[in-house]
């Protein structure tokens, strides 16, 4: 899936993944309107109005990005319904040709991790047949219980061609509490990042590996470390945007065939056309900010690029 | 929720939670058979073997437990009928007066987090009406992140009166890879360890806090030293029995009033008719079984606490 990745990006020209992150207050008031009408003001009702929010963004961007990234708690927290619109869009984008990145951060000892491996990125045998439940391409893994938390997702990986980013260094502010903390010398983040480097080069795909890293944004120094101690995982950025990062903060995550990273922007996309830039859309037309933020984003991150 | 729990289990005297995390290889071929019946080998099927699993388990051990503890993973990997399960059993086992231990380590950015929990513990705004999607009493969480992780699932704690475990130290082999690190002089864990004794500050209940740990029982010496840290933290303590805790080492991790800690069996209990001790009740009579495990259980534990 990685290759498929690449691949993907090779063809858009644009290293990026849309978070596909509904909040209600997100969704335009008509939509809402309408899902509520048709299955009251009911989790049904909410998920319903995520579907179509989601399904327009897709249907308008699709051509423009190789990826999104669905982040399964903003659909989780509308209980079951949400989480039936989760799976309804892991496979309409995988319809149209994207690659989806389930943003789940699960991560346990190892019989559970099988679990939530077959889950997500594999499959469970029931009697005499194989079912897939989720069907993500990629999921995020937390690495808090280490190798024999991600070792099942590794063994679901090299069956079924699917791919981890695992979080290194994660965007927010706190996450220096633990991650920055020095254990012999160096942060651990980077002993973690060393890891995704060993773990990754037992599941390697053409140019990458099939073992990638989540690394921030807001820390485009610390971005520059994680490049040299993995230099052959795709590392997912993400804080671009709403969370502060800028074009010129994802260069160094980048290796200097201009691969090696694909930047993800959330609310910055899919909530474009509440920021001032792209007000003159209206709310009816969200969809057509959202392309117009992804056009936007493209350019910027190349801007970066050429620029170094 | 703290409150409610400590009462349990002084009721009970009986310090412990049975896991409920049924693998379909666990659950007796009769029952397999009649829900492949009646549902098909499909994900349905398997959910409804177990579901049935499940409450003919929490049938006959119910009044002698405090609290159980599903875990989400094994009804994750079946899709949205194995979650649509999980939330049965939630709902199944409160109707029996039991504590429900969500456990889901989750953990995310702020926003995210505030959405798992808000999904798991809290509620969900859709219009005008409120909903409860999953329910539980608790959840386990994951501190990689830091802080801007946990406090949403703290607000919500403060708010529901809901209760939360944090993982400090996995009862898992390769647990120590990042978690035994050393930070100035002491291990991440024990850095974990002083944050949720801080977090848990600001969430007392009557004598225990709404914040508790994850420690596990495979790490006897830790949990002394975790016990220490943190005084008014619940420690829920996996590992016990099929991971290779034992009763002795359990000791550590209670307060010399017996309180603060409650021990996690998961297979020991639910799969226990396939031990060798329990084998004469034979696979018709698992949830005997089951029983007998729990008052097995219950008089080990009872043995330690009372021999130190």
């Amino acid at each position: 899936m990685i290759n498929q990745l690449v691949k993907n990006i090779k063809k858009t020209n644009a290293p990026i993944v849309i978070g596909l992150d509904p909040m209600l207050n997100y969704i335009p008031a008509q939509i809402q309107k309408k899902a509520f009408e048709e299955f009251g003001e009911t989790l049904e009702g909410a998920a319903e109005a995520i579907w179509r929010f989601n399904k327009e963004i897709v249907d308008k961007t699709c051509d423009l990005i190789p990826a999104v990234k669905p982040q399964i708690a903003m659909y989780e927290q509308f209980g079951l319904p949400g989480l039936k619109v989760f799976k309804r869009t892991v496979d309409y984008c995988q319809e149209k040709g994207l690659i989806v990145i389930g943003d789940i951060k699960r991560g346990d000892i190892g019989s559970t991790s099988s679990a939530y491996a077959a889950g997500h990125i594999g499959s469970v045998q029931v009697g005499s047949k194989r079912y897939t439940p989720f069907g993500e391409d990629f999921v995020t893994v937390n690495p808090y219980l280490g190798s024999d938390g991600v070792n099942p997702f590794m063994d679901v990986c090299k069956e079924e061609k699917k791919g981890l980013f695992i979080l290194v260094k994660t965007s927010n502010p706190s996450s220096g509490e633990f991650q920055d903390r020095q254990i012999d010398g160096k942060p651990l983040y980077e002993l973690v990042g060393e890891k995704v480097a060993e773990w990754g080069a037992s599941c390697m795909g053409e140019e990458y590996s099939y073992i990638g890293a989540v690394a921030g944004a807001t820390y485009p120094e610390m971005g520059k470390t994680l490049r040299r101690i993995m230099p052959k995982a795709y590392i997912l950025v993400p804080g671009y945007g709403a969370q502060g990062g800028k074009g010129k903060d994802l260069v160094h995550f980048f290796n200097e065939d201009g691969l090696g990273a694909i930047v993800n922007s959330s609310r910055g996309i899919i909530a474009a056309y509440k920021q001032e830039k792209y007000a003159s859309y209206g709310e009816e037309n969200f969809a057509d900010a959202s392309r117009a933020a992804v056009e936007d984003m493209i350019a910027d991150i190349k801007d970066a690029l050429e620029g170094r």
